[in-house]
């Protein structure tokens, strides 16, 4: 599917306040970055730079008064994910190096702690996509989605206690337990077509078989028709606007269309 | 000065032929790219990576049957380029190292072979951006731009004998006798706004004083509203397309407009 | 100061299992590797690779049976760890890129979380080297070392509450306050001349006035004459040994000592 | 075979004079570097980083006086070169980005000048390992070794002309012929054992089915036992010592022992 989204951030500063932003979807594996478009209001000097995910991230100042930025893409995307049953997940010794930091616990996914439930759920000899399947069909079994349930400090461990949260806690947990079972797995945070109320989405992706896998713990049944705005270990990694200092938001608004 | 600029690229595949594009602007020092457009028709599967300049580069298969890319990019950019007369060479041991590469020989850039010339041009003892507009000075007045006097096998050490040659044999004499003194430079190639008659433009950047500056042999009195396309050690990096296989090749059209 | 060091990792395998070491100091700003050694016994195929922070990684699968790491090296390291009071914190638009992850929240430390904490300590208005140095006496100060206070899960968040821990909680606690003002930290572990009783040792590093200083809240006055082995964001990066599987671990014995 | 290398090098600097050293091996597919030793007398300040091809490199400024860079390491090498007959040369499509740059011409290796030598060796329609193999025969049987007869602006233009040369100009032409049939192609400097007279030798490797080979002109019979200093496009990319500016150079020493 051909998909057009768009995100504007507004703000109104008192006083110049340094920000970082992550807003721009890449072209790659699975999705091709037709048109793009990257509004800064007032324009500023941007410092564009890739972090250590491979996203492309824009540093400047905010100046004071009213400051804008509004994003637009259109990208070429498929309209399901990739399932693959008998996808084996690898040995560790068979990994690529360039996916190993993705197995280490992070600020939100202490996988180091979640080994034990983790194990509830798949046995101790996960072998194949299947495992990672089952601990999706567990997080959406089990954990209810409620907005407000969690904040910015919820973390996985919290998360498989009280078993409500958001899409990004949802994701916390799925890439812990992936993780605990040395499958790499990573925070992905995007656009989901009619998702609803439409708002910037997290899933995450796990590494199975010699490739990544999208996995939404979310949906009852995940579809396709995503677009990929950041990749990192967990919600640290992808906030997309960080602020250094205070400053008044005026809101985001999201929107997702389907061309044609 | 906001610029809108276009490339169009035709062909026609009797067979399936991979290719590889390098037609991605990006937002950096003195550009921000606030459109982009990179449409492919027809669509095909396409691999983007990022080579060891920076480059956003494209690898796919064209497909049996017409063929076309066409890109369009809006960019904020400077209307002038910087001089810095009193910038200071720096002396290697402080340049960083990730500019050292830039005073290596290449394959249209023999730098090892023209410090006579270089000397005879800035004396034994360089030591500002001074010297480096000498070598453009020189350049453009001994140098004749004479399109069809080169080819694409034309190397900075040919030109020095001809003194006749297009943009791209004037950056590689300019980027060889800067190296050639020690000071790290690169090609460029991208869209010059008001050329005559309109196409791709090369030209090369010195590095001076700790930042790169913008130099270009071709004019008399080089301006900004210049969107950079690639980085490269010389042409051989920057092709804008490699096509490994034969191909009807239709034609580019390229434009380049200011925005109101 | 000319240290030897060595580190000696014994193991018994009952079957094959997967591992990752990180053993190998490299040369950089303030010390020089004039001497390594890295024996394996016995000798298996290893893929040695650069991990996200410039550390050189040892991927392998050790054998049944007993197995050995046994490594060594010469370095030529301060005496003195540089203190600059003067030193500013840069404001985050000042910030290379390179550096921004090192702001951010990690398993360990949740700097997120221990904002309120840090301006206790250091005022609302942090400025300058001081600043990092009030961080370091105030944990020196308040919090106990205590072998066994703390284990692998141990978090700056619970340090902050505990008051006691060994070096990697004073460092984890150290890193976050100070990312917590928006100055970034990392995690070293390394050597340690003198260190009673010898083992490796984990201190920090803070960004300060474009350049990284070391701080080891452990000691009453911190000395040079250490050994960087490897850096990361907090311990869940730095694991000198990652074993993926059980294994029976037979000791680790590490020397240091000062040549002639 | 364990081998011990070392490699000493002898200054005499009038002034202070800036300098890149690239003399460290690294650990990797074929290596394990069990043991280095780096002595630069007298010590100074240096920088180490890694190049575009992985290579560590030293920056530093060499002083007046007397000065010795001497390095040792002692390497696990195989005894022979793998060989694959049946390799395939893969389709420019399928390879992976990190080795495209090595499809390039560069300094020494015009490939885009020597496709006709190319296809009169190999045909039209080179498809495996079979292919470089016959590349390296040709070199082998029609280039003469002789010392002198080349010197460090010599390139393989040059070589296919006068068919002598020494061991780089054996290998640039190889890489030329095997990137003009687009199999990427890459220099090496390193050591073999019982090279006659010892010195520090090139080579080079070929991208075929997925994996580098190392392919040799020189020999009758190409032999292992190689240790690996440094890649590089070609001579340009891996000088193991780069001095900008003047110094008296009172000589090398190199030596290779089988250990045991």
């Amino acid at each position: 599917m051909l998909l057009d989204s768009s995100v504007t951030l507004d703000y109104y500063a008192q006083a110049p306040v340094p920000a970082i932003f992550m807003l721009r979807p890449r072209s790659g594996w699975a999705q091709w970055i037709a048109r793009e478009e990257y509004l800064i209001t007032p324009m500023v000097q941007v410092v564009e730079f890739t972090d250590l995910y491979g996203n492309l991230c824009q540093k400047l100042v905010i100046p004071e008064g009213p400051f804008s930025i509004a994003t637009k893409s259109r990208a070429n995307v498929p309209d399901d994910i990739d399932v693959d049953a008998s996808a084996e997940i690898l040995p560790v010794a068979h990994l690529p190096p360039d996916v190993l930091h993705y197995l280490l616990p992070s600020r939100y996914c202490q996988s180091d702690q979640l080994g034990d439930l983790a194990t509830s759920i798949v046995g101790t000899n996960p072998t194949t996509y299947q495992q990672v399947a089952q601990i999706r069909a567990w997080i959406h079994a089990k954990v209810t989605y409620e907005s407000g349930a969690s904040d910015s400090s919820t973390s996985a461990v919290d998360t498989a206690q009280t078993l409500r949260g958001v899409c990004r806690d949802f994701a916390h947990l799925g890439i812990s337990l992936c993780r605990s079972i040395n499958v790499p797995a990573r925070m992905v945070v995007g656009f989901l077509h009619e998702l609803e109320p439409m708002d910037l989405h997290a899933w995450f992706e796990a590494y199975v078989g010699g490739r990544w896998f999208t996995i939404d713990a979310t949906e009852d049944f995940p579809k396709g028709n995503r677009i990929v705005v950041a990749y990192g270990r967990d919600a640290a990694d992808v906030a997309i606007s960080t602020i250094f200092g205070s400053i008044q938001f005026n809101g985001m608004t999201t929107t997702v269309t389907a061309v044609r």
